[in-house]
């Protein structure tokens, strides 16, 4: 670290002076880097956004790919498509079909470097400087930084146990049109929300469609974490209601496969489709196709559907865990979300406590967490923090948990 | 084909009207198009620029990736960070010293999707619109497309056998310091350069940095194809005389191990490496994982360094079949470049003749080249084409060459 700082501060040119202004804005999140620091220490973190790696279908994939090294070696290793490995983009539109009733008509596959890129392309081909865009309040951080870059105006909605608030969407669109503005596009984690943990309701998820109708916008719906369904009854995506080719649907194997892969994949309308290939043609030329050419025979040999149930069955005792953890050791006047699903679990405490001066102490009790100001795309609640419960095992979940319940106490005396 | 043009038109979205301006410029390359349809058709292409795949270490990948997976799945299989596979990282950087000079301590090492994600960074990094930035006329296509895209003024400095003539561009730097104007990078393919095939000379390379110094710009330094010699001695890449980190190295085992694993790196100053890295954060988080390991192990236990020679050995001859077929069968007034590597022939018809109109020509008498008019920035040359030479085996390259020369023949009687 010393060195590196040496290094940077060294030598008799300015570097600063090449920068772009968009880049001179880019700055690293000093979250972040307290958030490495402790990755390597004793600290329990329930901060991280990771897959559990004992959930990785290894023997699968080795056989798999084994198999496409020994029979596809020369298209797997080669440059792809820019719009994707054409065996995984149909195997993709069967599975979605058959999982949420999305015919493989109405939709386009582009096969994208994890849903990440999507969000960027999106960013690319959607936003011009100051376009509103409608996103949750909290919203997914990546996504927000994916697509501050384009610099457009964010609103943001507020969500409660049903997802986003669709009412006051609507009330705020309806203000919006007043003021002469058009809404291009609403963001949604519509499933076992990223910080939250909510989901969208059905009912909610029609009328969303029926106002992009009325008002004219696009819905780009983010799904990496439907498939982790612990208790409840699914829900179609919201792309299943969608007639018009409004909807633009982003998947990812990172959730149900293995995330080192890189493999996320877009369906949408192909006019959308074709600009976001365009697109990306310049960005990285196409996915990496030995990854693609995995994800194929994982879906198309039907892995998939076998191995969901698997990591359905190992992550459900970690959020029961959590979910009783701070049932037991959390002081009154603090409330959290209790997923189905997903991989976190939102905790809001009394107004007054600001979680992000609070971490250094959680940290120095033993605990680390993402304070959740940074999900807010006006940073304006300070009260809130995101726990994930997939990768850290259940011991270490309950005293994770009553760790932080012991200095939300501390803080709580405070006030 | 049909079906998707009907799709498009259909429906009653006006999704143009939800695109950004810059996208709204985005256009499907008309070239491109033809020559996709070329490929599956009975046409000899010498238009590609894809490596031939029995140059792909199979065997050694097979070996490799079973090791990774048996050995390193939790890691390989999981997210990385955005600067790279740390083991990967230090294993190119032990080799770039070795191989080329280039110190250690004078590099932080960041791997991307490809080098095309390199060049897309650096654009999003660097450039401001209406920034001065050199490159070389002709240069790679997809490096004008991803720079495009920040809309920088671009200027050209012609080449010859020895690469990017200098001396112009000193000239050129000089008329615009009096305009006030500042040059914020070079951009140079330096060794068997695409798509002229050419490269530059030790004297110009190091004349380059002086300038680079003298004029205060930063050097890009593309070398995709610097270990694909077949004849002449090495000479080491810009980056090796480079004392105070103006250049920026971009390598990538796209044309050593695989394309399809899209795993390039970035070798450079720290302080532009950070400033990378936290742009692709938004990008896609980080570069495939098991791709990495496969190129870390690959690297590490020394195949590279035994399989490179392979590959030359494979080229070597469709190169001199390319050279000697030329020499055969093309008229007078026609000239080309004799690359002592790489993967391309850059040839010049007399003037009057366009390329891009004699295309379909070429195709119907059984033939296909990539025009060369999309390789310079201003478009205002129309007489030359790309040829490679890699992916079509010696027969084929004969009898393409031999049925191009009769179709410039037909041009040149028109003339």
């Amino acid at each position: 670290m010393k060195k590196l700082e040496k290094k940077l501060a060294a030598g008799p040119v300015d570097f600063d002076s090449f920068f772009s202004q968009k880049a001179l804005r880019m700055k690293a999140s000093e979250v972040r880097e307290l958030l490495k620091l402790v990755e390597t220490s004793d600290v329990i973190s329930l901060a991280g956004g990771l897959p559990a790696p004992e959930t990785f279908p290894v023997e699968t994939i080795k056989k798999i790919t084994a198999e496409i090294l020994e029979e596809h070696a020369d298209k797997a290793l080669q440059y792809g498509t820019t719009k994707g490995f054409t065996p995984l983009r149909l195997a993709l539109a069967r599975w979605m079909e058959k999982r949420y009733g999305i015919p493989m008509s109405k939709v386009e596959i582009l096969t994208v470097a994890g849903s990440q890129q999507a969000l960027d392309l999106i960013g690319r081909v959607i936003i011009n400087p100051g376009d509103v865009i409608v996103v949750e309040a909290p919203t997914y951080l990546a996504a927000i930084q994916a697509f501050e870059y384009y610099d457009p105006e964010f609103v943001s909605i507020p969500m409660d146990d049903e997802g986003m608030r669709i009412d006051l969407l609507e009330e705020k669109l309806e203000e919006l049109k007043k003021q002469g503005k058009r809404v291009k596009m609403v963001y949604t984690v519509s499933t076992f929300q990223n910080p939250a943990g909510v989901t969208m309701s059905l009912e909610r998820r029609k009328r969303l469609v029926e106002l992009a109708e009325e008002y004219d916008f696009l819905i780009v719906e983010d799904g990496p974490y439907s498939e982790l369904r612990y208790s409840g009854e699914p829900i179609p995506p919201i792309k299943h209601f969608d007639e018009n080719g409004r909807v633009i649907y982003l998947g990812t194997f990172s959730k149900i496969l293995a995330p080192g892969l890189r493999i996320g994949w877009v369906a949408a309308h192909p006019h959308l489709i074709r600009k976001m290939e365009i697109a990306k043609q310049s960005i990285d030329l196409c996915t990496n196709t030995l990854g693609q050419a995995i994800a194929w025979k994982y879906v198309e040999d039907g892995h998939l559907d076998g191995h969901i149930p698997k990591i359905v069955e190992f992550y459900k005792p970690r959020r029961d865990v959590m979910l009783e953890a701070l049932e037991e050791y959390m002081p009154e006047g603090v409330t959290w979300t209790k997923p189905e699903g997903g991989m976190f679990v939102w905790v809001t405490l009394p107004e007054g406590i600001d979680t992000k001066f609070m971490l250094e102490k959680a940290v120095s009790k033993g605990v680390a967490y993402v304070p959740g100001e940074a999900f807010f795309v006006h940073r304006d609640k300070k009260n809130t923090m995101r726990l994930n419960f997939t990768y850290v095992p259940e011991e270490k979940i309950r005293e994770g948990v009553k760790r932080l319940a012991e200095t939300v106490k501390e803080e709580l005396k405070k006030l």
